[in-house]
């Protein structure tokens, strides 16, 4: 069994089970919405296109989504786990605009027949699925990275280390490839989660957005054990359950 | 200033100076042809390619490459830097078929205006003079990696780090991206370059075709003044001189 790493949303490899990484903020909300009480997330690219699919859904949904870190005019919700988890939901369905996750999802969806959705908040919950769900097909595990517009993002690449090492705990036979093994050095390299994801452009963006705080949220590991599991990638748009 | 660092042929980060690495062995390869009396090397990718190349060229040119780690039939040279330096020059011309140095070489080509081919045996001569052309050009550097077939090697991370390292020596000012910033925690997560190197998919490779001792040789840090330059690329050819 193989574990693989994909930095960067371009690159190509296959596997039984993906595992999608956008850590700054996208797929760590996905996790809060599902693990506080909403029943589906539907991710997408545009905010047109997620205002017309949240119009198109009607009662029950909530639209969430960010540009420059900031909540769109129109919209109920920014991209903040933290005003989710701290939050009532507000529908069953949460409408979740965002650029580099849904792109990675989409990759991810075409290219391995199980896609999680991962985050430092749902590790052990997402690796452990994650390797049974392998072990099942006899397949290999793919981390990808969902970067920032198509490029390197320290913060992913920080966590999908720690989900290589996650992934070994409950693997009896494995191999790293190249990309895994230094996945884990770089994860290795920080003394804390919060300074992994604080070395990122993504987290100075954050900070200058006065966003600071969701950094240190987005850091905490292991607290849900929720498991988002993508389902169908119509249009561009994935349906997200758990 | 900024150092970036592209893992993977197919990220499309800009910049005014890019150094390609393909560690194990082109661009180490080409660093010893040019330190060892060849006053050109033509590197291009397919094997008929070269071979119609060094036909063209006639007298005084060497074809040189591999597939597999073996040397191709009808070659002269494998893609061994140790071959090269152990031999007198045959011509003047180096013919060198190498897939994935070549599409880095490029790559790199079309996005950078100067391009410089980098490994560890010139890592002191190479990263000074991309620091001289970024500082005259008030732009960026770029490490761009060759990879495996478009995906991440880690000996060429760990040599990319060793860049980034390299060229803080000889920048004043200069930030980081996340990308160079991992390529240093890589390089730094192994005790020594034949550790970084060895731990790649493209050593393992190379020791079951019983040449080991080419990685320990691609090992040897700063050993070479030579800084091989590229000029035009034309027909997927690209010319590198020193």
């Amino acid at each position: 069994m193989r574990i693989d790493v994909a930095f960067t949303p371009g690159e190509q490899p296959e596997a039984a089970v993906a595992i999608v990484i956008d850590v700054l903020r996208a797929t760590t909300t996905i996790a809060y919405a599902l693990a506080h009480g909403y029943s589906r997330v539907l991710a997408c690219a545009g905010l047109d296109h997620a205002r017309e699919l949240a119009g198109r859904l009607g009662d029950g949904t909530v639209l969430a989504g960010e540009r420059a870190c900031v909540r769109p005019e129109g919209f109920d919700l920014g991209n903040s786990p933290r005003e989710l988890a701290e939050s009532e939901p507000g529908g069953q369905t949460l409408v979740l605009s965002t650029t580099n996750g849904t792109r990675a999802i989409v990759t991810a969806a075409s290219r391995a027949d199980t896609v999680l959705v991962g985050s430092l908040a749902n590790l052990t919950a997402c690796a452990a699925a994650a390797a049974r769900s392998a072990r099942h097909a006899k397949g290999d595990v793919l981390v990808q990275c969902a970067g920032v517009g198509g490029e390197f993002a320290i913060d992913d690449a920080y966590t999908a280390g720690r989900y290589v090492a996650e992934l070994r705990v409950w693997l009896a036979e494995w191999e790293a490839s190249d990309a895994a093994q230094a996945a884990e050095a770089i994860a290795a390299s920080f003394p804390t989660a919060a300074d992994g994801l604080g070395a990122s452009r993504s987290a100075r963006n954050l900070r200058a957005a006065e966003l600071a705080e969701d950094v240190r949220y987005c850091a905490r590991e292991g607290v849900l054990d929720v498991v988002p599991t993508v389902g169908d990638v119509d249009d561009d748009v994935a349906l997200i359950t758990a």
